[in-house]
């Protein structure tokens, strides 16, 4: 009655397993795209599918404004509503009460907020998070806590940390064990090595299907993000799988991949992919500078998505340009499909032992495109 | 070194038959989605050719404005660009000028106008017109024209005409011969019969490869509109295909093919859908109302598009409240399979001899749909 990984293989503390679902089993590591509001925007779910994305990310908070928790349970649950039958996993709300609401107000027991749709009142909770999360019908629970803001004192993260701890003890009593579905911690603790430290023992001695690494990416840099994940996850259960939520570039996966971690969500790819910027194998491309405008070729030619294997750079350019809905849907796919190879590559490489060879591959091709835009 | 259209059967006025071009062969009557700025809107060239389009419209002005008939070219044509294999026709820019310019000179020769893209000037002329078309690869090019405001005097109306009629000489000069490419001229004479019947002369005496009825659609509604087809069309060779330009609700489409027109083209099913609005089998819906919000039924049960048989009335709707971009491409989808699928039923209607048993059904379908949302 619970939630299982299964480790494949190790190359130095990079991992490759399988996650066993409800809905299927999913390869680790593996990037999450967002579907905040019961969609991957821009993107039809069979679209999503064709990237080779195997397990989309539920936003709590806008599902349980719009259209309702309840209301997504009697149309059957989040996998039915949005047409995606693989594994979904939810996070707790508690990120965006924090960072979307201006009118809140929060105790010990939980968080009372606007709504930002209608204004209404509402009150998320540990026990009433993890409801949310049943009825939407999460394959992935998360805890509901609170993500400390950056910067933080060690004063200000601590109290923020214990809080977290005492809402996951409480989410752990308020999940239902259900056969390939799972809750998962957050340690939280700021930049601080010894909260986030208490945090993975409080986690730990709780127990969990796996473990977050949640309050960072919030402004602190990478290099003290992948600091603290050296910090951090020594300290969790090898044997669980582990999830960085809210990351990253491409190059923030490649090292935290490269660290042990083996779930990532992230708006990036989708968020970019409106605004016209282009994650490719040589460096990201913004396809509204006017240098796109007659140029013939391919956005990537080392990809396989319909974008890179159809269009040109000049054609996306004109969408961009022209406002047109296609630019938007044609990047985000290639962006979500561009994410999924950098997770299969880093996968395949953990899985035949050159994690380390692979990864400075890819990292070398960005850095080529590089030069040779500055050069042109 | 022409474009031919076959006839296949004929039933009552109505007639089956098979356009073929340089792009393969489609057949008639056929409706043309509308592919603006060289997109359909909201939808990818995949999801329009599987909707069973097989024939879509570009819009010489808003290509020549942005990015450029020349430009377009160089990218080696707008099939290419848009990823479009089937045939496409081109209009000429004459309406857009009228209707999106306010900043307009027009002479004897032609019409400058400013871009509303970049404020920029331009020229339309005849020989122009038919050279950015073929420019653009056009399968289709139609002759250049003024669209005759609606409501006209016969003065204005005749001298508006007889300007077009010149200048569709001038097209046909202008236009070079291709095999499988051809160039349409255009019926105007706002509602006047005599204006009509002399244009129709004018037309055939130079000699086309197909001929449109345009300056319809404009406001004088539609009896007024079928009562000119119903001038119109029995002076027309009956061996040229006939396109009915920027029509028009499915209703519309019986009405015109039941009269005898081979094609068609118009925005409302692509821009409905953005807005909210469904054309099903049992008439209009707006997705925007409440009485979806709980809806688990299909939006058109009798559908077989991706929307219809993956989605519920409620997501819709809910898609339309968040405001997120996937309603209008499913919305957008729906609708113009539901268009393909209503040309393909009236075609086989026509092939069988039972053209009137089959308009009468779709119609009947609409009307129940009407009577049970009223007694709702």
């Amino acid at each position: 009655m619970t939630l299982h990984w299964k480790l494949t293989t190790t190359d130095g503390a990079a991992r490759a397993g399988t996650l066993m679902t409800a809905h299927g089993e999913v390869p680790t590591p593996v990037f999450m795209p967002v579907g905040t509001a019961g969609t991957v925007k821009a993107m039809t779910a069979d679209a999503v599918r064709s990237t080779g994305a195997r397990m989309v990310l539920g936003n709590t908070y806008h599902l349980m404004l719009r259209p309702g928790a309840e209301r997504v349970a009697r149309l059957g649950g989040l996998h039915r509503m949005m047409d995606w039958h693989g594994p979904i996993l939810t996070d707790s709300g508690g990120f965006q009460v924090m960072s979307l609401n201006d009118l809140r107000k929060m105790d010990a027991d939980g968080v009372t907020f606007r709504s930002h749709v209608d204004g209404s009142y509402h009150r998320l909770t540990p026990e009433r998070s993890v409801e949310i999360q049943r009825l939407l019908g999460a394959d992935v629970t998360m805890c509901f806590d609170e993500c400390t803001p950056f910067p933080a004192t060690p004063d200000q993260a601590a109290e923020s940390m214990r809080l977290s701890m005492r809402w996951a003890a409480r989410s752990r009593e308020a999940f239902v064990p259900r056969e390939g579905h799972g809750l998962f911690g957050i340690v939280q603790g700021s930049i601080y090595d010894e909260l986030r430290a208490e945090s993975a023992a409080a986690l730990t001695s709780i127990g969990f299907e796996g473990y977050a690494v949640g309050g960072l990416a919030v402004g602190e840099g990478q290099a003290e993000m992948l600091r603290v994940l050296d910090v951090t996850l020594p300290l969790l259960p090898a044997a669980a799988p582990r999830y960085l939520m809210g990351v990253g570039t491409p190059s923030d996966l490649i090292g935290a991949v490269r660290r042990g971690i083996d779930m990532f969500d992230c708006v990036i790819p989708t968020r970019s992919g409106r605004t016209g910027r282009a994650y490719t194998s040589r460096g990201v491309l913004n396809m509204r500078n006017a240098r796109h405008a007659e140029d013939p070729s391919a956005l990537d030619p080392e990809c396989d998505c319909p974008t890179c294997r159809r269009h040109s750079r000049a054609y996306l350019h004109h969408l961009f340009k022209a406002e047109e809905m296609l630019g938007p849907i044609l990047l985000t796919w290639h962006n979500l499909r561009y994410y999924q190879s950098v997770m299969e590559r880093l996968r395949g490489a953990i899985v035949e032992g050159r994690f380390e060879a692979e990864a400075a591959a890819i990292e070398a091709g960005w850095a080529e495109g590089e030069a040779e835009r500055k050069a042109a």
